[in-house]
């Protein structure tokens, strides 16, 4: 297992040393806009203390992201009204991980459209706006 | 919500109706072996309980289902010698869900090596083969 390091772009959020688009917060994890979106109101939920993907995830760290993870994806559906939703979570490279925190994927998604490719940079004030609509439709 | 429909392959895997590839079992999860393998040891984490997908699990449920992902993907990264895991889970027809009971795709993944299309019948024997190596590796 290769251990966490610290200086991955996820703890640099949570340690407020780079900015981010919050969605919710509560004791135990973190919701912020993924920058990359690969679909209108793309979102990251993490665990603020430090594990590297779900091979070495507590099951105590895993319980708290699902609970947001549910929490979030509701209020996506609505404020987007969307059809479904897509969850995923790349473990090391190889399952497609890039950034070295624990994070899962929520994307909003309706019938008939695609999933846009990843690495394109969003437009930050949409970003910001779709954000403020999930975190004011979160119950 | 629509509701939870007793009649899923899922929910007659669970009663016995149908067979499956037992990978693991405890008193709230089982895991099997997705029959339509996308990548070798695509296996499927459910809840014993009814839910129809993510929006509607219990906080319980996901703990549960969460627990046993870890557990299945680290002994299917120790059987098939990956080097990561993908997870995927899909809420409604939108979002890629196809069988309306909760369950989580596990993919054991290789650096270079792409998931296979959907929906391709796998070769029973094999896959019986893969479930098994998965069993053996559980901690």
């Amino acid at each position: 297992m290769t251990a966490y390091d610290d200086q991955n772009i996820l703890a640099k959020i949570l340690r407020g040393e780079i900015p981010s688009f919050k969605v919710y917060e509560d004791d135990e994890t973190l919701c912020i806009m993924d920058i990359m979106p690969r679909s209108d109101g793309h979102c990251l939920v993490i665990p603020k203390s430090p594990c590297r993907n779900i091979l070495d995830a507590t099951d105590a760290q895993l319980a708290a992201v699902m609970t947001t993870v549910k929490k979030v994806a509701n209020a996506a559906k609505v404020a987007f009204n969307s059809d479904g939703i897509t969850l995923q979570q790349f473990s090391e490279a190889a399952g497609g991980q890039e950034i070295f925190h624990l994070h899962f994927h929520i994307h909003p998604r309706h019938d008939g459209v695609s999933l846009r490719g990843p690495g394109v940079m969003g437009d930050m004030a949409t970003i910001k706006a779709h954000g403020a609509a999930i975190a004011a439709a979160i119950i």
